[in-house]
């Protein structure tokens, strides 16, 4: 099946505001690894796909580590010396330092400041914040906020839980005609940033949703988890089930208006490596690859060396790098519709690839077979060479059972669709038999999920 | 035997002209893929060279393919209202569709122009055009003939036959000390084009001359062949003795005046693929090594997956790419004499890489030997080591049973020539021993031809 | 052990005149290939280091050669007709063709002119020549001094003695924790040339005195040989004992402004040729890296194909490339103090990477381990991860027992060191456990020297 054509029929425009539109509605909420705002948020992505949601009790341990305390939060605000809420969580839930403990004070502004947090170097964004791993309070606001304030006694209120509870992730499963699995994985544990956090599980939903009624060769796990903590636990509930996973993508920061980055796996030459290089070099946007680091997003996990799994890390631009990262101005004008349609596409395509990526065996390996005779062959006389007969050409010359199409489009430069159509116009006229895969396929029915 | 003095001694100038007087004799006939043209052009080569003409039979089938229809022409013209042969073929044969079918009748010239071809861009020149594969008729002509034409009814004559016959090909075999071959291959099936057609065929003849009487390594198997069926007709018949084809070389577009192109085997690394590397970085005219495509010359036939030779393609201008290309400006003028000796001699150069290729062993491998007390070090003191005793240095280092003197000639930067020189004087000095092939090479006489 | 820290611990300051120093001491001894002057030498470094003496008897054969005649010299001069020494072996022995014979003579100016060497393109410099193999004697002398010699009759004298004797040279062994050995080999057969010749056996003698009293996981073995006559007499008394040497380094021209200079031994990316270039690209100095070719010094015969030792050799200035090369004005104005102790630093850092550089197998090889609670995470929440951290990561990403901290070096792009002391952070947090080495190295008690 060609995926990106299957994506042009069933979403042929708009798409980018449907995307853009679904964020929209996740960005008032106030998301943390743990809590009612991942849950809230899992409960929305659950509206558009099936989704199965996990609940894992704080104190549970995961390799190294334990699943922390649920983190809830009602209100918050800081009340001038004239009484005015000058920081207010209900306007912007950023203003709270992420984990922060509950307190209600009154002290001077002097004793206030130790718990704010600005950008001088930006000083009408807020900052994001968290203090996930070690129990303390404050607030973030803009610069020119804080200047304002005059001196005086203030009010000073957060209204929050730290206690025992759950880290919640979500899952979605679509199983495939193989029990191998392709991994697509994002955090859903930022509150209001738009590029770093909405954007990846946006287009990993809309993905989901795409995928879920096809009928495709592998079987596709999506998992919206806490970022670190919630990929550690879900490794460490599913250890074993790793083994079935083949290909895999973490998707983070895909809406802002950047060209791609894709990061390789550990593996530094897998599958997915080469696919996602491969498409990204024929997608019409800039694209840049860069090698594996072990900082970065969940693929941190994922190729730890224990796991060593072939999950690379899509991107526009990389985390850290434009100056909106983490800030209040990470939000639905930086993120573009069409900058999450254009992400979505790219995946759809790396999928392709992986879906129809195979070994073929040319039939008539001896000579040239007579192509002309069978309608494949240059139409009219001209001097070049159509792309379709020279991708048919292509195919047979390296259909020895050795070569995968993704091997025959990266010799010979042409984009893995056209490979892809030659193969199956020489196998309809009966030039080239795939080969069966040297690692047997196990089949859904085996493993179950 | 060093080959290219060999060639300088034989044939120590005058060369061009007498490969290019003898392209000018072949330059008229009227060549095709079979027919009275393809058997004269074989008999002129047969007066230079030994060689057999084979003819297999219309319809005979070759894998994919089978022979075609024998195609033959006494005249053709067209005629003015006015009774004026207006396009002669026996002026110009390129003026007649090459397979065109027999047709005598009078038409309007708002009929005829349908069979009409011309090259606006070049108004000047006739175009070259085929049917092979689809039975038609048709005229070439310069765009200024046509627009001279004036309107009226118009007799049209093409005297040929297509009918059952045979397809000839030639073939020339100089047997070396093994069985193990080099296969050298050309096109002979085109008209009056000079530079893709009569170059290769000119300079292979003069290349099988020159090797007729030496004493050679390989054994050498020169194939004058009619492009596409007739590679593919002698690889039918001959599918066995491929086995014995260790290196080769299609040649084709090598006497123009642009710079050497190289093209790859499929195999990419092979010794041909290396020895043609290394003999046109040292040659001291411009020269590009290609990476293998499938679309090309006969080494698509070579190199289909089944065969998968060794044979890469030697050209100066790629086919395709210099405006002459398949018009009547690809004449003699086009095709210069010292083009086609300079090209002669690069194939020397190749065919001398391949000849003295071996691997030796260094007796005396721990520390250097003293070569000053053999008279093989610098006779003077200065401080600049001379190119000859650099190259020794390299092969005793170099001399450990694994490396290749073209393995060293790579490594060390030097020009082939000098590292097979340093081996032999150090051979002479007994300080070096050749080391058999890992392959045994057969010999002629457990083959025979 | 950080040997980079041990030697600015021990030598923190005025490291550079001390060797510059020392080469100072050396530098007038008339220095050959055999006989007093080079004992002399070796003598004066016996006084800094733990040295032993090797004397080889004349005519013993060593592999393709024979140790030659020892030569000694007295004095020597040319007197002009007036009476007066003009040329003055006691000003500089530069002024004698090394390895003179005996002459004691006198000849007209036209006569004595055949055995006189001069630089015109360097008029007022001395040359550098030596007649080692051939028996003949000679004089070296400015042009503008041999312009200035009147004609008329030349009492010439030569009081040199070329007769059986010995060849010496110098071994100096450390032992270490291993019998594993890195040699450090330099020539010591230059007479008053200071950066081809004294500015290796200088930076020699201090690594070896830095060395001395330090518990070392190699052991370590100086060679202070006359250049090719001595390297080769070294290997054919020691060839089995070849096999312990796992590293090796050639010294030359190591003290001139240049920038470095590493060519790779033979083998191209032996462990040594790594560490080098790795810690070449990290010292903040210009740097270049060269292939392995079979000319330059004593790598020449370590390198032969016979024992293909990992040797490599480490310059500034390539000998032969610059203008001072084996002439008067290689003199200790152009070697100077901080390139000496530049050059004796970049040492020390290769032989870290060596003594350190290890296998680890992470112990938590399931996701991250939590560093935060260990103290090796960031302290404080910046966006940018602090170098350590960093380097942490890396190593416990890699650490799966295939890769070595050089490997992770190499990857990570971080230097040597940050990786080292990241190890050992993570060995101490107990995340981290050393892998045994595939080859068991031997321990010193098996083998002794």
């Amino acid at each position: 099946m060609d995926l990106v054509k299957e994506l042009d029929r069933k979403d042929p425009a708009g798409l980018g505001c449907e995307l853009h539109g679904f964020a929209w509605g996740l960005y008032p909420i106030c998301r943390s690894i743990t809590g009612e705002g991942i849950r809230k948020t899992l409960a929305a992505i659950g509206n558009v796909i099936p989704l199965e949601l996990v609940d894992v009790p704080t104190g549970t341990p995961v390799f190294d580590w334990s699943v922390p305390k649920e983190w809830n939060i009602r209100d918050a605000f800081i009340k001038s010396p004239a009484g005015e809420r000058v920081v207010d969580f209900q306007k912007l839930n950023l203003h709270v330092v992420n984990y922060s403990t509950p307190v209600h004070a009154i002290m001077p502004l002097s004793e206030l400041k130790a718990h704010l947090f600005t950008l001088p170097e930006h000083p009408d964004w807020v900052p994001y914040r968290t203090s996930y791993y070690k129990e303390d309070w404050g607030f973030c606001l803009s610069h020119n906020q804080m200047l304002a304030l005059p001196d005086g006694e203030y009010e000073v209120s957060i209204d929050s839980t730290l206690s025992e509870g759950h880290l919640t992730y979500g899952e979605c499963y679509l199983p495939g005609r193989s029990a191998d699995e392709v991994l697509i994985s994002c955090h859903a544990c930022h509150p209001s940033l738009a590029n770093d956090g909405l954007s990846g599980l946006t287009v990993a939903t809309f993905l989901a949703r795409f995928l879920s009624d096809l009928d495709l060769r592998y079987s596709y796990r999506f998992l919206f988890v806490p970022g670190t903590i919630g990929a550690i636990t879900w490794l460490a509930r599913n250890q074993e089930a790793t083994e079935r996973i083949r290909h895999g993508l973490v998707l983070t920061c895909v809406g802002d208006p950047g060209g791609f980055h894709y990061k390789k796996s550990r593996q530094g030459s897998a599958e997915i490596d080469r696919a996602a290089s491969h498409v990204l070099r024929h997608c019409g946007e800039a694209a840049e690859i860069l090698e594996f680091s072990p900082y970065g997003y969940d693929e941190r996990q994922y190729c730890s060396p224990g796991f060593n799994l072939a999950v690379g890390c899509l991107m526009r631009s990389v985390w850290g790098t434009f100056t909106e990262y983490h800030t209040s101005a990470d939000n639905l004008e930086f993120v573009r519709p069409q900058q999450l349609a254009g992400t979505l596409r790219v995946c759809v395509g790396i999928l392709d690839v992986l879906e129809n990526n195979r070994r073929y065996r040319n039939l008539n390996p001896y000579c040239e077979p007579q192509l002309g005779r069978r309608g494949l062959y240059c139409s009219t006389g001209g001097e070049v060479i159509p792309e379709d007969v020279n991708a048919r050409l292509w195919v047979l010359n390296l259909s020895d059972g050795e070569h995968t199409l993704l091997d025959i489009a990266e010799r010979s430069g042409a984009p893995f669709r056209l490979i892809r159509d030659a193969a199956e116009a020489l196998s309809q006229a009966g030039l080239l038999a795939p080969v069966a895969d040297e690692r047997e396929e196990a089949s859904v029915s085996d493993f179950g999920t």
